[in-house]
């Protein structure tokens, strides 16, 4: 059944927005709050007030990700939604913190309209996926809940400030030796509603996307060499000019991607020149690539044509050419029996959604390691988030919200 | 006549770059001698010593210039030829020091062998023309002979260290106060010889050219914003991406240049990049256009194109475009009768030369604002300058002088 009948109050929304944003408030409408940080410990008891009030049972794993649950009749492994309640420095209200709340809304409705599930459900507020306080540490939640994270990290992984995380979790109460205990192999499925982050929704005038996959994505920086010289006295035929090759390459990376359309993407972010003196031809441009793709093949298709691209025009500039992988994450497919019963729900509910590859990384690819997995987006205002003017309105947020509760009514039900 | 029988000692020559090159010696072959530096007063009491020990008489002017002068028995304007003594930070022995030792040993064998002139000759040490020590005071002794330094520069003009050059003046014994007295009005004719800097003589293996222009150059400084949005959730097609605009611009100018053919040159030196992350889209392109041509007609064409590349990427990809002209230097054309007369001193040397034009800026395109000028480069080794390794052999050192000799005996006697 379609659980159309399903009140989900879009003002009683909007005040559950704005209470969890006011903890880590920064300016008008950002927030900054950081893993472990005294707005973290905030944010998660008020979220523990919130999971108790709606008769959910309260507990913090062994990494501080918080979990409400509510336990099914007939057992077996858990239906879980959530998202992470840790955001950029400063970002915004919704990133993350939407899907916290839309998953307590929904089961909270759900467990209102229905009463005790057969499935047990669960609502989880993850940390650190931001990474934005420990850079080296996104996911940092949900990879302990999957078993990613190496016990020896809690003491190498240190904060902007060169605080560990290992005495970061001391200091509210966690004991990083324990870690290990945050592993679950009891989940079933998770879905996780996040704000798209992207212009899609907004062009194609909807407001919810169906995730049907996570990109994969290649980080890959590179060093072209030339020869460093008078910018006066050296004739063009006779240069080797790093800069000259940077630039018919990042051209020609950026069209690659273009001309294969939608979902590809490629990004050239980071550039630096040596010795960068205005009448200096350069010695060196470093660059980094970041280049998207969800579907293998494809994926496959757009890195060997950058790759080409690259060594043809250092080879025909005369420069040198090194380059090196900085990470290369695999695409996650959300599992299609999930995707189906997301695109179901939403057409009994008569709300009009795309299906769209993710081209941001979340959670759901580490829970994707341990569960089924599919993602629901909200649209974004402008495309924007990781900046407090990020912006979902509260009619798209609650067609989220019904699509999500009527999917976790019909697995757990 | 030429003076094909004038002996020029390539040993002795050979000797003088050493022993001049070894006061400020940085490393191996670099050179480290700034303005009003130590080495620097060191360096201009060693040609003052060999000024006077070849019967020259020999002055300091009011910004520190060093003159040796040959007086003319019929007295008018005098022939002066040199360059600067100061380096980069390091340079390496010829940049500039083989202009005076070139002229130096030229008017020294003049007048061995010659006796008197008709016309006075006049050998100098000019000083910071690399505006190495103070940044935004190249051809300091040069622009002070002409009478384009202001008053007020002597208390405006600073080093690196934050240090007046009206304090580092005094420091070395001139009244800042004076600089005006250093203006001259009395110079028919400049000719400087310098290394080339470039690779064209080495590309063409001939010894030594006649420099019948010095380029015009303009810098200008370019923003190209876009809108700054995540490197993954953002579709190709809806991005206004500085970067790629950047791209596209820097391809086109290089290209633009290159198509052109010698000497039009373009360079993009300098770009910074915001943020500058790897998974971001940036928010602006900040880059620098070094473009020079001699011809003024070209040069116009050049500078038009590259004008209207860049407006027409900026408008067709929906980036804000701002530019700057940093500076605008005119091209100078030598005197054509200097040229004439070096061609043919040349030919009848039997020392083979090419015309070409500066790349670079030089002293000559100062004191081409009160006499007429003409260059000779010398090989350069690798087209290099501006660094320890500049070199250039000394039978090509030697083939130049002869050319200078030659000259200023046809001038002056």
């Amino acid at each position: 059944m379609a659980v159309s009948a399903l009140d989900i109050d879009g003002s009683q929304v909007e005040r559950l927005i704005l209470e969890l944003g006011a903890i880590g408030a920064h300016g008008g409408t950002g927030v900054w709050r950081t893993v472990y940080s005294p707005e973290w410990v905030e944010a998660n008891a008020l979220l523990a007030r919130w999971f108790e009030g709606a008769g959910l049972a309260v507990r913090q794993d062994a990494v501080g990700n918080l979990w409400g649950r509510l336990p099914g009749s007939e057992g077996g492994k858990s239906i879980v939604s959530g998202s992470h309640v840790d955001t950029q420095r400063p970002g915004g209200r919704y990133d993350g913190a939407l899907g916290i709340l839309a998953a307590f809304v929904a089961v909270k409705a759900l467990r209102e309209r229905f009463g005790q599930p057969k499935r047990t459900l669960e609502v989880v507020s993850l940390c650190e996926e931001e990474g934005s306080r420990f850079p080296t540490a996104n996911f940092w939640g949900s990879s302990a809940i999957t078993g990613r994270t190496r016990a020896q990290d809690v003491d190498t992984v240190v904060d902007f400030d060169g605080v560990r995380i290992a005495d970061a979790m001391r200091q509210v109460g966690l004991d990083p030796g324990r870690i290990g205990e945050a592993v679950r192999d009891d989940i079933a499925a998770f879905i996780e509603l996040h704000i798209e982050q992207g212009p899609i929704l907004e062009a194609a005038g909807l407001p919810v996307a169906i995730v049907e996959a996570i990109t994969g994505m290649r980080h890959t920086e590179v060093c072209l060499t030339g020869v460093q010289n008078h910018a006066g006295a050296f004739p063009m035929d006779l240069r080797n000019d790093p800069m000259a090759g940077f630039a018919e390459i990042a051209s020609g990376l950026i069209d690659t991607a273009h001309r294969m359309g939608r979902p590809a993407v490629t990004t050239i972010g980071r550039c630096t020149v040596a010795p960068n003196a205005g009448a200096v031809i350069p010695q060196s441009v470093t660059f980094t690539i970041d280049a998207r793709h969800p579907d293998l093949d494809k994926r496959r298709h757009l890195y060997a044509t950058h790759d080409a691209l690259m060594r043809e025009v250092a080879q025909r500039r005369g420069l040198g050419l090194e380059s090196r992988v900085l990470f290369n994450h695999e695409p996650r497919l959300s599992a299609p029996h999930l995707v189906a019963l997301l695109k179901g729900a939403a057409g009994e509910l008569d709300i009009p959604t795309l299906t769209m590859a993710s081209g941001a990384g979340h959670d759901s690819q580490q829970m994707a390691e341990i569960a089924d997995f599919a993602m629901i987006f909200v649209r974004s205002k402008d495309g924007r988030s990781h900046t407090p003017e990020e912006f979902s309105s509260i009619e798209d947020i609650v067609a989220g919200i019904r699509v999500l509760a009527s999917a976790l009514h019909k697995l757990a039900y």
